[in-house]
């Protein structure tokens, strides 16, 4: 018999919760099947994707509201890297059958704090049944005055290279998701610990940085695969090197606890990825103006080194010393 | 030891097979972290992401060249019936260990094959681990005049229903991947037991008619969850209701085999989806010029039944007799 109704429980779980997050008129309150976007005039826009799946970017019981936002904000730090703010989104999530509604009532609630919060709001999406593993793939727009996105391949020697926020938490606090007794053996206070889970489960992107990139930054790139390694590649796209000096890096307190116990951290550190900051090289001329800019953003920034003539590897130098890394860069392949 | 290039495996992987199909200028070769698109001046953009994931849209022994069509093919569908032309898409495909180069490579040639004949570059992606199921979402990018976006919401009582190619293929085609030995109960010939498989395993958008569609439809959408459910959805958004002659579907040669020997059959070619043709309600004074677009454009299309007022369910009439369905549309959830 025909059903009363003709809505298919997947029409009906995007309704009550996805709609509420689609609040941008080319969304058409997703009752369609696409969105019509009309771009600003004297505009580009900045197009980027990025997946997460359970049981390789987070764990299956992390929280959904975190799984959301870690979805959302992994591609909304690419484009506060690239000096774009932030448009809309579209979203494709996987979901197996062992994902009540529930999990996904606190997916769609954490994903709408975050909407909010960075006033990017739900495009479009599909959701779709996955066998196995929660897979969320996001496709984040931002938008930026016509041909000024910061790339990665304009560094020039002489730059000054900074970095925001604090680099190693996430991987910190990764390692700490497999080895919990690494806690003690680290000696960190319960808020210590905290803040590292917390650095992993959900990114602090930068994008109220982003204006400021766009207007001081001659090569800039977020850093999800590690500082060593995202570094490197923003060097060979400039065809440039750098050298840093690994004791400016900057740390949270917790990381400092846990560096201080044991000094073969300083790799995992540099190198695990997860950051989500945004590494920037900035012009001397500029330096003052960056410094303020992200002053009055609220982002700290640490200059760490220099960018400097030459294709090899950046050199990491601590106390002078080179450092060496077995792992330049977090790769899944 | 430091390696002597910081080229990740991703990187490699993603310079080797998809940089090739990243022919468009927005893409910047796929060497920076996002693509930076300038839209063209009096044009919205046409977003849509849709999802397959193995296991579930396709089979785990699928070609690859095949997994990468239907993934980029069911984006084209939408956008075609939304009356855009496509500018290019992002990918993120998650890809589990048992997935060797080979996998890889093909998936990107029968990628880069579609790419060509769609003219739809790659803009950017990411390329992900999995743990156990292959998945791939695409973002598509199509572009139309400003304003002129084919929505499902605008149908108009007394407009004529119409639909492209053939309905019912691919549910009749996934029937036979289960069932192989339904093609003999169904007295199918070698060529028509192809024809079917092949119309699941990759659809054939009908982008060659997206202008007529813009041009002539009053409102329009692609059946991918089933013609019954899909039309349901179109005239639910319309607030409208649709007298249907199912007689008048279009069914291929191996589908009117299949049903002359199994009357049933009715029931899953009409609702049971993988269709990615057009529906299409078209005004009476525009029919003829909808009918020479379709045949310039080498696209099939057949009236099938009208618009009509009221707010139920379509009617699908057979021999001037109601079809019941039990499922009126194709949902995972």
């Amino acid at each position: 018999m025909p059903h009363d109704t003709d809505e298919s429980g997947e029409d009906r779980l995007i309704a009550r919760y996805f709609k509420p997050l689609a609040t941008h008129p080319a969304a058409f309150g997703l009752v369609d099947d696409a969105a019509a976007l009309t771009p600003p005039p004297g505009y580009d826009l900045v197009l980027k994707t990025d997946a997460i799946i359970g049981g390789i970017h987070f764990f299956p019981d992390d929280p959904p509201g975190a799984v959301a936002r870690k979805a959302l904000r992994v591609n909304l730090s690419d484009i506060a890297a690239k000096g774009a703010g932030p448009l809309g989104f579209l979203l494709s999530i996987g979901l197996p059958k062992a994902v009540d509604e529930a999990w996904l009532a606190a997916f769609a609630a954490g994903l709408g704090d975050d909407v909010t919060r960075f006033a990017c709001p739900l495009l479009g999406g599909d959701t779709v049944r996955s066998p196995d593993a929660v897979m969320v793939s996001v496709a984040v727009i931002g938008t930026l005055p016509h041909g000024t996105m910061v790339k990665r391949s304009t560094a020039q020697v002489g730059d000054r290279v900074v970095v925001t926020g604090t680099i190693g938490d996430a991987a910190l606090g990764l390692h700490l998701r497999k080895d919990a007794e690494a806690a003690t053996r680290w000696r960190l206070s319960a808020e210590e610990r905290a803040h590292l889970a917390q650095r992993y489960l959900v990114p602090e992107p930068r994008n109220a940085l982003a204006e400021a990139v766009r207007a001081h930054a001659s090569a800039a790139m977020d850093v999800s695969d590690g500082l060593v390694g995202d570094l490197s590649k923003l060097c060979r796209a400039s065809r440039v090197s750098a050298e840093i000096d690994a004791a400016r890096v900057p740390l949270s307190p917790a990381a400092r606890t846990a560096l201080s116990v044991e000094r073969g951290l300083m790799a995992p550190i540099l190198t695990g990825g997860d950051d989500y900051e945004i590494i920037a090289t900035i012009p001397p001329a500029k330096l003052d103006a960056m410094r303020s800019a992200a002053s009055r953003a609220g982002v700290a920034l640490a200059e760490i080194g220099s960018i400097v003539a030459g294709e090899g590897a950046p050199q990491f130098l601590l106390h002078n010393e080179p450092l060496k890394f077995t792992q330049r860069s977090f790769s899944h392949f």
